[in-house]
């Protein structure tokens, strides 16, 4: 499974809007096309939204009449800034955006079209990264898994969040590979139905047994004790490690609380902010009321009804027992912990 | 809005799987007709099903072929034992049954032709006391609304899970209609949606302001600081005051009282079960996994997903701030006021 192309000029994705009922792509040739794929959630997930605005850096490069390399960073600079309005929450995508800057800006002695093949080759190296360092965040997940256990995740975290292989998703991928069979509940997600169309149909075709359940029937399957485990992704994390993700986190980690179940938050350490201390901090994206009381154009709530569709929520740190991420797994207190990895390399 | 029309020979039910959208009648003729109503959900509200059972032992009589008063309370208690099994929750469903049996075999001594009469005005006099119960529910929740108080709810719970008035949305309406200008959170309460259609429609009926949120967004509301209070209804309460109801109400309370919110159940009386003590005594129906895998028959789950679809859940009682009935709010611990309660008519 693929969720990009990149053909030097332009970039492929595939529209999880349509998933899993129809396979397209939709092709990106100018930077308004990349922002419109994201704003709209053609590709979703805050890893792959990063990697799809490094590229949208590559594609304002390739389309600008920047005369010479000045030029350049300063359009990429407009560029980068109107990418980063397409959506507020993920971090990884100003992540991106500022490290594709950062290398560019680093190689203003070259002459233009090779800076501008150099902004193609990071965003190419980026998206590798992003592989191998989901790769490396199951790994750490081993650490806290043993056979059989009954994980419950929420929203979509597996390749279709990332350019490959996922995050809390990723982690039972692996744990499955590594022959632990476990097995995994999933919430639907409203109200894109992320769980049900995207998740499901990764672990079907990953042969992962799940069960999937209205997210309001969470706290009733922790009850019944046919949960061990919840692991979910993360789309922006404090640096006291307050989480951002799809709205419903908080309640299962409440639900998940309440029930002594432990509650990990799976992600890249580019998800981090290291600017920000506290969870209020973290800006909340409010989408269409039309996602809540329509589905794909077919009204579900009584006409003229108006709706609250906050696309996230924030776990507080105390509710979290840890972060795995592609450098171990981390616990409280998490500071400067995320400072000493974060100015590392990964290593391989 | 009425939600039955009794004919004396047939039930005419407002079609509750086509509202808001389009309202349609349903005629019931037969036993037969009145369970499939219950069971597709035509009719939902514990309330209400209840009523619609009692009706349905009218039906019943009126189409027995039962030579004698013996013989008709004999085809009277099979056709409450087939009512019975349609839904196995609410505890109304049994208990209008059982009043209605009860009645007739007290009048055992009635001809025939009375006796069967008398089934039917048994089924219309508690048609009629839901309506003075519900409104004495609404008049005991004044003791603990205040002006301007934010309230959450779930599922639909207003003349639509009654004959008239309603039970959580009841209180809401009374509080409307006593000038305290209550706000409405209606959870869209997945996966029958009650909320966002009929919760909603109710509303804007009545002119209470409301605002329709994603079921997973309930905890993140609460953090925001946008909730007051919360009120349900109930399908059934233990004696010790354990409350099953729509799958989603146990997280609502988890999360309220990690808010130090206000959690509290609106229900007659007739919802209590006084024969159960504990909470895992509550059957809890499991629906058709379609209801989360698809929408109004459109897939809305990756195909072949198996999905697990619990119809209700159980709120322990330690997580209940109070329970506003038709005899005032009640609190721990319950089993003795209920057990007084029960054991007298309802003041008028």
């Amino acid at each position: 499974m693929q969720t990009l192309r990149w053909h030097d000029d332009h970039l492929d994705i595939l529209d999880q809007t349509c998933l899993p009922l129809e396979t397209s792509w939709v092709s990106c040739h100018s930077l308004e096309d990349v922002i419109e794929a994201i704003a709209s959630m053609r590709v979703r997930g805050a890893p792959l939204i990063g990697v799809v605005a490094a590229f949208g850096m590559a594609i304002a490069a390739r389309r600008s009449d920047a005369r010479d390399s000045e030029a350049l960073i300063r359009a990429l600079e407009a560029a980068g800034e109107k990418l980063r309005a397409s959506r507020p929450t993920a971090v990884n995508l100003a992540w991106a955006i500022d490290r594709v800057l950062l290398a560019a800006r680093e190689r203003l002695h070259l002459e233009l079209p090779a800076l501008v093949g150099y902004v193609a080759l990071e965003a190419q190296v980026m998206a590798r990264e992003d592989l191998e360092t989901n790769r490396h965040i199951g790994q750490s997940g081993l650490e806290i898994l043993r056979p059989g256990l009954r994980i419950l995740t929420h929203c979509s975290t597996g390749t279709l969040a990332t350019v490959g292989h996922g995050t809390a998703l990723g982690v039972i991928r692996t744990a499955h590979e590594a022959g632990l069979a476990p097995e995994v509940t999933l919430t639907e997600t409203r109200p894109r139905l992320q769980g049900a169309r995207l998740n499901a149909w990764e672990c079907q075709q990953l042969g992962i047994p799940y069960t999937l359940i209205p997210d309001s029937a969470a706290a009733f399957r922790m009850q019944r004790g046919l949960v061990d485990v919840v692991i979910t992704g993360a789309d922006r994390i404090t640096s006291g490690g307050d989480v951002a993700n799809k709205v419903g986190t908080y309640m299962l980690a409440l639900c998940a609380r309440a029930h002594r179940i432990p509650f990990y938050v799976a992600a890249p350490l580019s998800t981090v902010d290291l600017a920000l201390d506290r969870p209020e901090q973290i800006p909340i994206e409010e989408r269409d009321p039309r996602e809540v009381t329509h589905l794909a154009e077919h009204p579900v709530a009584a006409p003229g009804t108006s709706a609250w569709n906050p696309a996230f929520d924030v776990t507080p740190r105390d509710l979290i027992t840890g972060i795995i991420t592609e450098r171990g797994v981390l616990t409280a207190p998490y500071r400067d912990r995320f400072l000493e990895l974060m100015g590392q390399p990964v290593r391989s």
